[in-house]
């Protein structure tokens, strides 16, 4: 395994384990007294911000883990910076299970659902600077990418990159207005990304060779 | 590592850490009084549903990696619908633990117990639609596939397969019927695709060296 | 990754999160009221049994990977019998943190600790069970050994193998003359099996070439 | 995947889930009474004591598995010694959610506080003493390290390690003279090793192949 994917395998452990621990939260309140049919159907119907927040949440950072996944893809090299940048990215991924579960616990309650989805936002907003602030470092020179990829060009997706990530802290204010339209745009653009790769920009004579792991 | 390998790892991240939480609801009741052996043992008895529903969730799991992995086994690339519809299966695999506490805490129950058992065989059908759905995206085309499956027999197996999926939703109804055979069922159709292998189609050329992964 | 590898991964995976999740017993009661230093130092004196346990099952769990992780070390092929027999070792192995959990809270209460060790050295007979039926049937015909295995004396193994592992039956037994005791005997066990390979005959060429490998 | 590439494995599966278990502290106590935004935010700001321990043991961890990673990535072979010593490491490792639980708890009393933040730096003292170990293994004859490592320079290199390591018995005695500010400063302790990286001795004619591992 070369340095990056000794990188990537740890990553991918700590993505793949926050996003089992959602589960967690994904329980019946042990007090709640159940003996008949209906009781059950009843628990389990009461705790459908959960189900929401499970939702959400399991989509977001499979969706993260794609794109970082399609990034590192393209790393041939790191260096210490690129390994600190990274960590603080895990550090706000592995936190996720936290706002989670602020939104499954608040989302019924009118005024705690809007500082759940805001602090929820907010993780976002977190994310994302954190995985700008890595595309950014290697972008910087390029030289941790491997030589498919047009380092040139790359640099030049910096600001439109920066410019996709603004929608987030806009979401954090929208929280307040309503909490449950902008848990449902979290989804949206989960699936938006799922949907439109990181446009890395390669080399002439890669693309041909490159086809496969361009589609992804 | 290829495309395919790097999904394969981050999946088997997700089932292997799924399959482990389950332990986590294999605990006596902490308020329960123990202070003789009787006490102890009466504690551990009180809590046969859990051994139940540990022992069923963990084979269905661990044959769904075992299938999981057999056809992976096969793929050669993978492109984004591949990675999208492999992420749904996960985000099912990924919620098990949380039927099978259902089913521990309500199985010693009639109604709840019907609830419980019903939930987790639904969750039964949604990882069977969403493996189906994954095979008829391999076999749509079978450009995904490396070149030892014979992509047009693989075609023709689609209906099969389906076919072999009908019974869990009926197993959703037999929940109300009686939960504790329905469990049973469950652990029989786990035990029988652990010894009957998904039947993957291989080109006839491709046999012959094929036969250690075919014997999978 | 060969065959042999996936499934060696998966394990490692199962292993490593259940010596991880352990840690989740290591908990000061939330409803001690804790004010100065000297209650935390009590809360934390309190807990001993709890620590005992976690120093016990981690070595157990860690010895029994090395085990494993030797065993696969020699396997180039898998086939659906040895996946079945090794889910069922690793249906013990992720079990583990239960016993665990209960020697911890059971400990410090005579009845009580006898149980919970004696249901501890039963994990524990489970555990040299699935092994050994996992050596048995890779050495039934030993075709699923790498070519630098000695087949014919590995199969002579089996009979000392069990030998080995009827001393926890015993430690069964012992559990209800002095759980602590016993407890102890398991880290012993632990101790001499991390520095006491398990001797797998190799080929004469083999040896050579093999030296290191050998020595782990 | 030679010896060393499946012993770490095994080791970043430990650390990986170590570090995303530190999550499951930053909870909101479920009695804590929530109606209104203002209880909310109330809720949250009153468990800072929770994000500054997450914090500080996740940069921790991770750059414990940084040094782990860049050690490992300079062994070549393993023995028997250098696994039980590793399983020694990974012991503490695994065990940290414990002390970052007792700090999260116990940080905003005074008294515990001293008592919390004591343990916390006793288990970075165990850390320091594991890895000290480990090192002096591979380094008693360098016969495990590949052809790359300079022997001769890597012993040499022991006792100046261990003298960096005295730095934490120290902080366990400033535990009981300010524990907020010797938890800032094994923050700060984390951040020096981050960017100051350990200093691999290594071959002359290996040092002009190997620059892009030696900024790592």
């Amino acid at each position: 395994m070369n340095e990056s994917g000794r990188v990537e395998a740890f990553s991918d452990g700590i993505f793949a384990i926050a996003i089992t621990l959602l589960v967690l939260q994904l329980a019946v309140d042990p007090h709640t007294k159940v003996v008949t049919s209906v009781d059950a159907w009843k628990a389990l119907g009461h705790i459908w911000a959960a189900y929401d927040s499970y939702l959400v949440s399991f989509l977001v950072i499979g969706i993260m883990w794609l794109n970082h996944h399609t990034v590192f893809g393209y790393v041939a090299r790191v260096d210490r910076g690129l390994l600190v940048l990274n960590l603080l990215l895990l550090l706000v991924v592995a936190a996720l299970p936290f706002p989670t579960a602020l939104v499954s616990d608040w989302l019924t309650k009118p005024g705690p659902a809007e500082v759940a989805v805001a602090v929820f936002s907010g993780f976002m907003v977190a994310h994302a600077v954190t995985f700008q602030s890595l595309w950014w470092w290697l972008t910087r020179t390029g030289h941790l990418f491997d030589k498919r990829v047009d380092a040139e060009a790359a640099r030049r997706t910096r600001l439109r990159f920066a410019a996709g990530t603004i929608v987030y802290p806009i979401l954090v204010g929208l929280s307040f207005v309503s909490p449950v339209l902008t848990l449902g745009l979290h989804l949206v653009l989960a699936l938006y990304y799922a949907f439109n790769q990181l446009p890395i920009p390669l080399m002439p004579d890669a693309q041909a060779d490159d086809e496969a792991a361009v589609a992804i």
